[in-house]
């Protein structure tokens, strides 16, 4: 029977996913589930649909709530983390000063920028105070972090704290929204992905057990041009959909030898992609992809859409929310991983671990996204060949001295690295814009203590 | 008795100083030096001074010369590395050709770039030839590596040649230039450096036993502005002399938390330092430092100007070359390692040697620059405390990933790997300009062979 806890649990849509897959999955029912958030408002709001779906769907699960940490963690075997310390707001008025001092879309690593704020340090911070807690209270449970920087996040837990942690993201799936656009059956393909959350690429693709990557270059070289001019393409409205097949992925796995995967199509393709939105979009479809000033805000406002939609349910007991979220496993590999290591039935699932030799040439306490058999034994990567030495040398490398700052500055209070860091942004033009840009970011409000740590 | 071979000797500078080392070290006496360059007048008049110079002294050795390569190597036990594949002529046209990208100065890690040129091309290819010519022909014998790029091709031999091979610069003692300017006296000094070639920093100084840090705080904190507004430093005549206490390296300390020494001071600052003249003007002296449009030329002028003063010692026998080059041992480590490893005479020397585990955090198969105890035994690396996570994270894990994206390009003929490093280059603006200045460059007539290479 799995105990379950999941802090920051006022993400709806995070949440309701959850308690979705969790539905779907028999060999846990029987569980309990604890819903922990600091908004007393969005937690009932979960919790209420929760109960709900539970009645609806027939899944016997005992469901509390609290805005008590502490208690939550109690008796708890798998913690979940899915916090968004502050919220998105300081991150989207972060990246209006960056813009204001020429950093156009923010600062950082694209995509782990918008979750992480300066240095991450709202973040990196909470990861360490819930492990502190969890050492003292459930310290044999499960640590799951799914809140970003995954990757500094992951690394940092590993390096500091005892408690057992892993991270997870679903952005490893864009490999099979690139096998439809190649006509491939998903049941017939086998796929490796590998690197750094965010980072991720395409190590293996196998169709009938034979090497696929032929085929993505028969695409590119015989497909893809008609692809980028189709409707389909032209008039997609959700940039999501067709980032992973779109000129920018193509060039970045022509630049670095191995296919980019999901958030990593945006995060870890070179910076002359992303210099503006006519850029941008030339490079990742009419909408200039995910994250840009047209996309990004249509993402927040369908979160705010979905909350409000999902309110309707709290109240109205004449809607089927069992109709509204079809009671089947989704693709996010929370459940799945309760299910291995409770239920000890082995799976290969898409992980961060500790690197141990996984990756040649990436240190062994290095937190990488890599295929990893789970089971009531624990975590065992898979040893992995080498990763091409461009994509090594030109973007893995690069990106971990990139974390590697971060933490250092994160562990030693390190302002000046923080500044070094932007220093080293392509966009800088001098060392005094780069100091300018750390001091008005850490002199916002809502970074006070922020701006204390980094002395 | 130790058979000596200087490949490249044509070398003027480098082949006096080396045959007065010599002369001043009667341990040797009695060996050979072989001296070989396939510039047949510059060879000529190099043998005739050292001919010269041992009879003026009275130092025995067996003086030869040939512009056979495979003829200079038989017998040899030390093979000394001169070489620079074409002169400098070429590089300064590619600096030239750079800046008409838009590339001030050039392209590279400064300093290396004037030695390597585009990837590095033709010292890579060259240290393999001469590499390969001594498995063959000597292979018991030492590589004793002065050529630059010494970090990369030092590191390339350790890892593509069974030869002994080591890399030896002077830059290390640019610490008794800032102890000279603290007033401290070199016999109480002790100092550590550590690093890569051209990117070492003082990682121990002590006076009289303590710790001399405090007296460098102290020095910046009261005396150096006096410094910096004095006649000695604004009018120094060679910036060699002053670089090392420059605002550029003072600043270099603070940021990254060791003082940098000796080259570095150019090579390991940051880009924000070498913007223009005026800014290398602020951080490194009235004539922006050694590798400025104004001092550089000097130098190479400089160079050829010894060499014609050196043909009057040629021809005229009245003049004594005995009074122009006083035979005492200067500061250079090829006769002090040779002497060590030929008589077993243990010594501390700073040499670029495979890293095994001396820096933590470098991998083992990179050369670095390090304390070494030099004996009949070989070379044994002291393993060192950690650097400063500011300096690994923001200068020396950078410097690494583009010394492995060098090697890599030039194993794998890869002349995308060579577009996308000078795409990351700070200046550049577009992938477009990246590849047309690698264009530019791989298109004169003298890197035909790199243009077939980098295919």
């Amino acid at each position: 029977m799995a105990e379950i806890t999941i802090v920051g649990a006022g993400s709806a849509r995070f949440s309701l996913d959850f308690i979705r897959d969790l539905c779907a999955t028999p060999n846990l029912w029987g569980g309990s589930l604890t819903f922990m958030d600091i908004d007393r408002e969005r937690l009932d709001l979960v919790e209420r649909l929760a109960r709900r779906y539970c009645r609806e769907t027939g899944a016997d699960y005992r469901i509390s709530a609290t805005t008590d940490r502490r208690l939550a963690l109690e008796g708890a075997q798998y913690v979940v983390c899915a916090v968004k310390v502050g919220g998105f707001q300081p991150l989207e008025a972060e990246r209006a000063i960056a813009e204001e001092h020429g950093y156009y879309r923010g600062i950082g690593d694209r995509v782990s920028d918008y979750y992480g704020g300066i240095g991450a340090y709202h973040q990196l911070a909470f990861f360490l105070e819930l492990a502190r807690d969890m050492q003292a209270i459930c310290p044999q449970a499960w640590l799951i972090d799914t809140a970003n920087p995954v990757f500094e996040g992951t690394t940092l837990l590993l390096r500091e704290s005892r408690i057992k942690s892993v991270g997870i993201c679903h952005g490893h799936l864009g490999y099979l929204r690139l096998a439809a656009r190649l006509g491939l059956e998903p049941e017939r393909l086998q796929a490796q992905v590998a690197g750094f959350n965010h980072c991720v690429w395409l190590t293996d693709f196998r169709y009938e057990g034979r090497d696929a990557y032929p085929l993505i270059d028969e695409w590119i070289e015989k497909r893809a041009e008609a692809w980028w001019a189709s409707e389909e393409y032209l008039g997609a409205s959700d940039p999501w959909l067709i980032e992973d097949v779109s000129p920018g992925a193509v060039d970045a796995y022509r630049l670095y030898g191995l296919y980019p995967v999901g958030d990593a199509v945006r995060s870890a393709t070179p910076w002359w992609h992303h210099t503006d939105l006519e850029t941008k979009r030339r490079w990742y479809g009419p909408q200039g992809g995910f994250d840009s000033e047209i996309a990004w805000p249509k993402y927040l406002q369908g979160s705010e859409a979905l909350v409000a939609r999902l309110r309707r349910y709290a109240t109205d007991e004449s809607l089927s929310l069992r109709k509204e979220i079809p009671p089947e496993r989704g693709q996010e590999q929370h459940i799945p991983l309760i299910e291995c290591l409770a239920a000890d039935r082995p799976a290969q699932l898409e992980l961060n671990i500790a690197n141990r030799g996984a990756i040649p040439g990436i240190p062994d306490d290095v937190a990488v996204e890599i295929p990893a058999l789970a089971s009531g034994r624990g975590l065992q990567g898979l040893r992995l060949e080498a990763l091409p030495p461009r994509l090594m040398n030109h973007v893995l490398l690069p990106r971990l001295a990139r974390m590697e700052a971060i933490l250092q500055a994160f562990r030693d209070h390190d302002r000046r690295s923080l500044v070094l860091l932007v220093a080293e942004d392509p966009r800088t033009r001098s060392f005094r814009q780069a100091g300018a840009l750390v001091d008005a970011l850490l002199g916002q409000p809502w970074n006070r203590e922020a701006d204390r740590h980094y002395r």
